[in-house]
């Protein structure tokens, strides 16, 4: 009787997550349900001491085919009108996005097939992506009759691959081949067919071998920076930060490791 | 007895204006004459609902030789003094600039030949950009006891072509091929000699094939989202143009024609 | 008994300041003398009308090893406790890199060799970099227990290389060849080995040829551009730079010589 979970949770590496969006049968279409229980799970990050990484991929032959604008209702069921809940569920989706950068975790994009309207939002706000082959970005608002601004898409797409492609890529609804996003500098690396979650796990195990309060602050320092009203106030972020790092014992680690040439074994102490 | 008019406006296609600057004995350069025209043309064009793309070029072998120094008053006879004459004619140049990214028609720039000075400014100005190959970038104003800061080109240049670059570019005074241009990422599209009116025209009737709302919209919202105090700020305005959109009769039609997988008809309602 | 400055001052060329970080022994690490020193050399080119382009580069085989850890103490001998003696090490090398961009001289460094750490912020705070293709940057932050946030350098990096390749090159701790910062837009040049102080000088010689004016003040608009709250800001003040410069002698100059097809004189009047 139960509804399957629109998430799947995969803890079984120490230290990363695994989120899957998981409605392979509507290519991980965007619901209510998906949406909230997506948020809970970010929340959920925001005080999470153990994950220290976070993968996000989808089940089946794509990421993600957007918001679920034809089953039923993005906003949920809410009794609210029709005004109301269609902003809810955009809403709550360009919710999503800010929050992927929030959490203290790098969030890696593990991507394959379509990632496809609210889908790119979300990939683009993952700190890095791991693409297969058959990956396409398909961004197609303009032929549907919606804007290219949806889920911070017109804020994100200029600051990746910058303003002049961002305004052709939306205007023109067009499609990018992993190849071509990868020479806009959006994916971190190409693996072979169907290896982008291998890729995304690989990736992973490298962060984590690194400093846990340098990773952390690093994500959020460069979230910061992106918004920074000027140098000077990002100068007085970094140095606070970088003296407390100096109060840390992972930090003597790191220190004896890099004289002995060896690798550091860190315990975010 | 009269004098020719600096623009040339083409209505002869539905939804598109063409303007050109008209002064090809100078090589198009702009004089106080020019930039009030055009400036009564963009202050139309805001009000302006059948008009959905604008193409901006130039007549002649170039598109624009930036101000018109030479010949007489960059501000116009107004009885001020020097400092400020010269001083609104620089001023009401950069205006031109703001305007073409505050009207609500996506801008395409048909380039060839020399795009100096304030030429340069304009062009990035606009969304996009196609170019032949006798088109080259000029920016002489440190060999002219100028600064390179002039109409914009100091914000512009560093958003489209990256920050180290357009430092290089302006101290240098480096005049750049439509490749090298296209290398930096400032052109959409490099045609055959002579075609770049052509290949505008194509664009802008590719763009017109496109929703209207989104069309406006998405260019509102790159322009904002480039000043935007945050992504927080710009998912808020995203999400409430995303949300009217919805009550549009066009979205209907995009959504039918994309299940139906035929072309879209908008209607701009 | 004295002890040999950390700075070697070079102004036998007219109109250059070569500054020398000289710690050759420890790869030119960064104490306090160090950036102490820096500062004074910094402040007094604030006021400094007879230098018009620096360059900064390292004495013996690499440019800069980043902050001294090791060697005592990074803060300088003050007497106060360790929390705020690091403070201000951290603090006080991050206000170089402010520094180095609100300088009115465009500043080129000569780099060769490692580029760690503190030097990576140095090294992209300025304008232009040349490089020997022995030149690799270093960002072993987050291998060493701390945050790649560091002395500005989660501001500069995504600014200058994007935000994705910024964020992947600090979590990883990559290390950049020449040629990898070349492809990121880092470079305006490699020269051929233990040529990049010959090249930074040809450069400097260059950018010496052209308006003093339009070179201070090109590069304090670039810099205002990057934090203008919007393009109307900068308009309003790249208007008013550019009007002065119509009462300067040097325009006249720059103007007769580009009609006569010569090169200009200038002598920043």
């Amino acid at each position: 009787m139960s509804t399957p979970s629109p998430l799947l949770l995969d803890r079984s590496r120490d230290g990363v997550l695994v989120i899957t969006l998981s409605r392979p049968e509507r290519l991980n279409a965007v619901d209510a349900a998906l949406t909230e229980e997506l948020h809970d799970v970010l929340n959920d990050l925001m005080r999470d001491t153990q994950t220290r990484v976070v993968v996000l991929t989808g089940a089946g032959r794509g990421f993600c085919a957007g918001m679920d604008i034809q089953s039923g209702d993005p906003g949920g069921d809410t009794g609210e009108g029709r005004a109301q809940r269609l902003y809810r569920g955009i809403a709550r989706g360009g919710e999503v996005t800010a929050r992927l950068r929030e959490i203290p975790q790098p969030v890696i994009a593990a991507l394959h097939g379509p990632v496809a309207g609210m889908g790119v939002s979300w990939a683009l706000a993952c700190d890095l992506r791991v693409a297969d082959p058959t990956t396409r970005f398909v961004v197609p608002f303009l032929d549907l009759g919606l804007s290219g601004g949806d889920c911070g898409l017109s804020w994100l797409l200029p600051r990746l691959a910058g303003a002049a492609p961002a305004a052709e890529i939306l205007y023109r609804a067009r499609r990018l081949s992993a190849d071509e996003a990868r020479g806009l500098g959006l994916l971190t690396e190409i693996t072979e067919a169907g290896g982008d979650l291998a890729g995304a796990l690989a990736l992973a195990d490298e962060l984590l071998a690194r400093s846990p309060y340098g990773l952390r602050h690093t994500k959020e320092l460069l979230n910061l920076a992106l918004d920074a009203p000027g140098l000077r106030q990002q100068l007085a972020l970094e140095a606070r930060t970088q003296a407390l790092a100096f109060f840390t014992e992972d930090l003597v680690e790191g220190m004896s490791a890099t004289l002995e040439k060896r690798r550091p074994e860190f315990k975010n102490r």
